[in-house]
């Protein structure tokens, strides 16, 4: 392990972070299991990059398929983005009737900030306090979780996650008014609808309308960033912004879109891509090609096929009554398998993460402090799993 | 064909473009060859995103088998990114010795921008007056070929692309200058070293050379936007820069890097990495995961195995003697398979373009006004098959 380490070190930027002090050096993956070279099993109950579990021979073979029958660009006629924009589409309120493709959640994002300065005229953008929504320029400069050597744009306002206490709406309506007050329009409000970065945050339902609102009466946009709740993670609804009752304006998804296949995108009101779409060309060159449509397909139909959403929905309860259930636990706040278990300290956790990685059971923190525990397992975790995952956090807990 | 042209305006933001008066729709490929539902035969003349040529076995195998074992990322330890690495920056000179992976190009000269900034504290950018470098907010504002409705940065300048009679190295210095003038430190020089959408240009080789010697004397840094010129094209040399005897400070590279899947990277001398890696964590979900590593791999082994550097310096020149020979033709830039031949219109390129594709070869135009047909197959193009093109060619032409 330490060879490969120093090799990371002689070959790669340093910009690049390992997990755990231990780190995972996994060589095969099956659902939510992930095994190492001797065997060793790992619960991974971490990645929403794979919702419907590791190597899922569905999609796997969806995309072996189509990756040796043809793959080239947008330029080109192609059924296959047709057909899953169509099905995508499908998930969205009516209104939501426009797909744009890219590779990565931190692409759309940053499609969605041209979008709306284009749209509004604006420039100005209002996030959490602890957001991250992506290692672009841009959306590096929207992301305060990335740390204080990452400065956040001059035109960017943070205001506090809605935890409880927060009025999230008088919030957005203020950091609306101090944009005015130096003079910017205000362009776009983005949130990640569960909060992630910020601590994971999910009720009460409803907290978002107010600050849509809000951004609205200042003439900027609403997107929703469901980079991470996307897909059915959240069990009870298939998007983190329908939790809330409310009709974004342009939506972000990535990570769980492919399965593990680079796919993302940008879905939107047709008002928003009209005049953008007209005057500005946007080619992405592998973005929407016919093997991440047939990867996206795919993964969409083994979510719906097998119940995932569901799953996540009873899966999660489970979870959430067993860990709110633990002494340990001040809080479990999310939904269906995103879940945020509060602690009682950053370094409790960080104690707890590593000690259950040493149990075979992949988790990770967040929140500004830290001290909330980051559980967001494929969505297959069964509850035969989700028993061992709460066993590990009893023996990581009780090892002090 | 009009049935998906509706649903692509019924689905799609406006954004998307498609190629030619009469688009073009391929069920599968295979080398060069595209073909239609129908059976009809295209010459691929124009992808440079498969190298190896569409569904190489090899790299279609790669993907899968990976895909069916382990795919996760980079903060977990895993053989295929440091195997990649080692093998790419033994392409490269000795100075350049670090990796950063991401999906596309744009988001490799996005990292590389942002790198720029951080080690000079500059922010100007030095760019070709037709320059195309992605479609991010920071590389959008840095590609004037986007047009109009895409404002360039207001720390950005544009240069000739190095055309006969423009001094280069004396057009960098003027930008930098003016640069200063403005209270605005350079940051990066960015140069598609083929100057692709500026027309091809790559001779006279070592026209390079002053212009990296005149951004390091105003304290900035040299990025080779290897995106379209990489991984073999040119022939003679393997990256674009090397043909100018030039060590870049930061190479970045996207389109051919995996035969189709979406990989790119940038590579960087270390101590452009060092205090921004330290102190900026850069996270890339997809960038660099074991099946873009094993795609990577794959294809740049069927470059090497097959021949392909060579098989385009040979092909190359067949086709550049051939089409420099016609009368229609006023030049014939460009090395390898990454030609750009200068009609006397664009006018006529266009329909030069359109009537070839209508003959099954497919090609494209470049340059401000659009007077240079754009060649670039896959590497495998055979000399027969570019007897076809020039056959084309030459009907495309006398049809008037």
């Amino acid at each position: 392990m330490s060879e490969l380490i120093d090799r990371r070190r002689a070959l790669l930027s340093p910009s690049y972070r390992l997990f755990y002090d231990r780190p995972v050096h996994p060589v095969r993956g099956e659902g939510a299991w992930l095994f190492e070279a001797d065997g060793t099993r790992l619960l991974d109950a971490y990645n929403n990059v794979v919702p419907a579990g590791h190597c899922h021979p569905k999609v796997v073979a969806a995309m072996a398929a189509q990756s040796a029958r043809l793959n080239t660009h947008t330029r080109y006629l192609h059924e296959g983005i047709l057909d899953y924009s169509a099905r995508l589409l499908a998930k969205f309120p009516a209104e939501l009737a426009r797909a744009t493709f890219t590779c990565t959640g931190s692409e759309a994002n940053d499609l969605a900030i041209r979008v709306a300065r284009f749209v509004t005229g604006g420039t100005g953008i209002i996030v959490t306090e602890n957001a991250y929504h992506g290692v672009s320029g841009l959306t590096a400069e929207i992301s305060p979780s990335l740390g204080e050597a990452v400065a956040l744009g001059a035109h960017v306002r943070a205001v506090p996650a809605p935890a409880p206490g927060v009025e999230f709406g008088a919030e957005v309506a203020r950091a609306c008014a101090d944009l005015a007050r130096h003079g910017i329009k205000p362009a776009l409000l983005v949130v990640d609808t569960v909060f992630s970065s910020d601590g994971v945050f999910s009720d009460p339902a409803g907290v978002l309308a107010p600050a849509v609102a809000a951004i609205h009466a200042a003439g900027g946009l609403f997107l929703a960033d469901e980079v991470q709740p996307g897909f059915g993670r959240l069990g009870e609804t298939f998007w983190g912004f329908a939790r809330h009752g409310v009709v974004p304006d342009l939506v972000s998804m990535g990570k769980p879109m492919g399965n593990g296949y680079p796919v993302a995108g940008l879905v939107a009101r047709p008002e928003m891509m009209a005049e953008f779409g007209e005057k500005i060309r946007y080619f992405n060159t592998f973005g929407g090609n016919p093997v991440a449509m047939a990867a996206a397909m795919a993964t969409l139909e083994a979510i719906e096929e097998e119940g995932l959403q569901d799953n996540a929905r009873r899966v999660g309860g489970f979870l959430r009554a067993e860990l709110g259930a633990r002494a340990a636990v001040r809080q479990v706040r999310g939904a269906g398998l995103f879940l945020g278990v509060v602690l009682e300290s950053g370094a409790l956790a960080s104690r707890v993460v590593n000690r259950m990685r040493g149990l075979g059971v992949l988790i990770s923190s967040a929140g500004p402090k830290g001290d909330v525990l980051k559980i967001r397992p494929p969505l297959v975790l069964s509850e035969d799993q989700a028993g061992m995952l709460v066993a590990a956090f009893d023996k990581a807990v009780a090892d002090g």
